[in-house]
């Protein structure tokens, strides 16, 4: 098996520490992919650890059906964008991420594998011609399906002195 | 017809200069409901119009499965809630909100009305005890659904010199 194969294999498998839950049966909610980013990244292992490791320019594609509801965007300095991390399981909620090594609740987490893979990032806002946006601050695969395009507010959305205790720890 | 019924009908009717789009026959992906979020507000227009407008204490109740997912959270001075809005069309592209009274595309607004109606909120958390966190910062409807619950990072959430333009305009 080559390593590629086994990071992907990996990503569905429950290591020591870890803990399933048992899913619903079905779901109570639907969603629409409303578009698609384009990155530079095709392999998990090659994604950036945090979004802001990276300068990369990314390419947010919203479907035509939806591209009237981008005016008023190109005021933004910042946008909020939700998608789906659509290759993780879903029914971990005790996790041993890899480059930590500790167990921690799904929810002190913000890895790929929950209950409802959806990604949020904040972006920085470059340029819009037609349907496609280009943004800085994405960190997820090429071809990552979109949700949600939403106008990032510095008066709510912005908590500088915000403190991930388990984190700060870790790192001193 | 009371005023109530007729909030709560507007909520659904188009007004002059919003626009629809066809959306696609099927779901993409499905959701499950994690859990419910108690607030005061029992009827549409009694929400306060931003999350910081009010400093009441709001009650998130993860399902039982979910709860060992919390581990690690308690250590989290904010954090991100992803929430349905279970009451909202979701074909409107443009909208006028009734409070700005302008024309705007959905991706430059925070309205609940959108393709896929998550909101994200940042919250102070205040207290855990078991499946239940005391937040401060949450403007939604008694009984919303509960989607997600992540770590709010203040190096890549926190950007406080955003600006969202037509927002400073309308308000000079």
């Amino acid at each position: 098996m080559s390593e590629s194969q086994n990071e992907a294999s990996n990503a569905f498998d429950v290591r020591p520490g870890e803990m399933a839950t048992e899913l619903p049966a079905t779901f109570d909610a639907g969603l629409y992919f409303i578009g698609r980013i384009h990155t530079p990244w095709t392999r998990r292992e090659d994604c950036p650890k945090h979004a802001r490791e990276s300068d990369a320019v990314c390419t947010i594609e919203v479907e035509e059906r939806y591209a009237p509801a981008l005016a008023g965007v190109e005021t933004c300095t910042h946008l909020l964008v939700l998608y789906w991390m659509h290759r993780s399981r879903r029914d971990l909620v005790l996790q041993v991420p890899r480059h930590y090594g500790e167990q921690r609740g799904t929810f002190a987490l913000r890895s790929p594998v929950r209950p409802n893979p959806i990604a949020a990032s904040v972006v920085k806002l470059v340029a819009i011609e037609g349907p496609r946006l280009s943004v800085v601050g994405l960190d997820c695969l090429d071809g990552t399906p979109l949700l949600d395009i939403k106008p990032y507010f510095a008066s709510t959305d912005a908590v500088s002195d915000a403190v991930v205790g388990w984190h700060v720890e870790q790192k001193s």
